[in-house]
């Protein structure tokens, strides 16, 4: 028990009427996701499911000609295990003629034609079934930013967004997504090898205390060395939260203020 | 003259030193832009060109398949009268594989498709340049929501936001871009024989001067009526803009405030 432990039974009663609420205000019953085989899919599936009824989730598989084979396995599990409806469209025909376009796309542009790709597929099926994207990020990745911005990010509505990575895992073991799939070592899969805690450096349940402090409590980079973390982790952390606030805010749009002191005067 | 007459030259002024400022403020010298062939991204262009400089500017150019030869043609105009940088990168080789996995796609659909294919290549195309991407959707088609959430409307900053597509051919004859761009009937081009004007139902004159009155003056719908406004046109517009309110702001997030009165309470 610790201050991130949570009311798992309450928590999972909250987004679930959340998911209903999303849902029925925007005069829907349906909602499609992209399941990928990992955990916060996984989650959002699971509670999707026992919000909507497993016949209005529409889940998606999208994998790309190096996806794992165990992300296939795990994603169908989760569709086993909860009944939802699912369907499998490929990615990597609409990738190909792009990364060939570019032959010296890095991985990093590459994970994110990948991702966007995936939004295009989810919002179409969206569209084709009078259903709600369901977003998938957890607070952990949206406050690093470590997602791609109008690809995995987005989403008619996000349930997961105020759970850190390791409350993911609570609630998960509450609502009883399979063992195998809470265990793994989290990926995005957007190429071989990839780990998230390898990519970011640190582990999550080092990185969810920290930000914890951070942003729940509010502590001083300071405060957060004195309460013993390492001062290059905690300058790494706050800089990369400032770096992406770009993702969790619309384009800055140019108002022509007349009536705002301070802005440039301009009659409209 | 009316109230939708703006000081061109001052707005001017301002449009470019908020571009420089949005791109230097983000460490960078680079913008990058999708040129479609029509009025708004050709201002932008110009905007783009001016404050940074034309050589700081990529203009990518999309087209699909059934894409008007015009449009290319017309944005060809725009490259060469301000000097900018260019690209083509053809969507249609990774439109074809979900068109053709879903053949009964409809048109709206389609256009989706198409607009979320341009936003991959363009934000590829800004971290390939280390570039801002400049947005061109302007006032009247935020309000209206006339664009593709996560395709047209992704940007990193928009220069044309607050600015009527009435206001947007004044800027536009203030900076010189060509004359038949500015005349022609304004398009979407994402199917043969669209126009905007047809999609929406009314003439964009009297939608910006209804827009005014109702955003900018804060009538009611009562007083637009009264100032010369039908009804049925008023009900619509007005409608239009609170249904596509979601394409103005993030996904909304489940929080687990523990301390807000009225919310679920949830130990975090």
């Amino acid at each position: 028990m610790n201050e991130l432990t949570l009311d798992a039974p309450q928590v999972r009663k909250f987004l679930t009427g959340f998911i209903f609420s999303q849902v029925t205000r925007a005069g829907l019953r349906r909602a499609v996701l992209g399941l990928s085989g990992g955990l916060d899919s996984a989650l959002a599936c699971f509670l999707a499911a026992e919000a909507l009824g497993p016949e209005n989730v529409l889940a998606v598989r999208m994998p790309y000609r190096t996806s794992s084979p165990d992300s296939l396995a795990d994603a169908q599990k989760v569709i086993d295990a909860t009944g939802v409806r699912s369907l499998d469209v490929e990615i990597t025909p609409m990738a190909e003629p792009l990364f060939e376009r570019f032959p010296d796309m890095n991985n990093t542009r590459r994970g994110n034609v990948m991702a966007r790709l995936r939004m295009i597929v989810l919002f179409d099926q969206s569209a084709a079934n009078d259903a709600l994207v369901v977003g998938t990020g957890n607070k952990t990745e949206i406050l690093l930013g470590y997602s791609t911005l109008y690809g995995d990010a987005a989403a008619a509505f996000n349930p997961l967004g105020d759970l850190y990575k390791t409350q993911v895992r609570q609630l998960a073991a509450e609502m009883g997504v399979p063992a195998s799939i809470i265990a793994k070592p989290p990926s995005a899969d957007l190429f071989v090898g990839q780990t998230d805690e390898g990519d970011l450096g640190y582990t999550y349940e080092q990185i969810d205390r920290l930000l914890y402090l951070l942003v729940d409590r509010r502590l001083t980079p300071e405060e957060a060395v004195a309460a013993g973390f390492e001062a290059p982790m905690v300058r790494a952390i706050i800089e990369r939260i400032r770096r992406n606030q770009f993702k969790r805010t619309t384009p800055p749009i140019a108002y022509l203020k007349f009536d705002v002191p301070g802005w440039d005067f301009v009659h409209v």
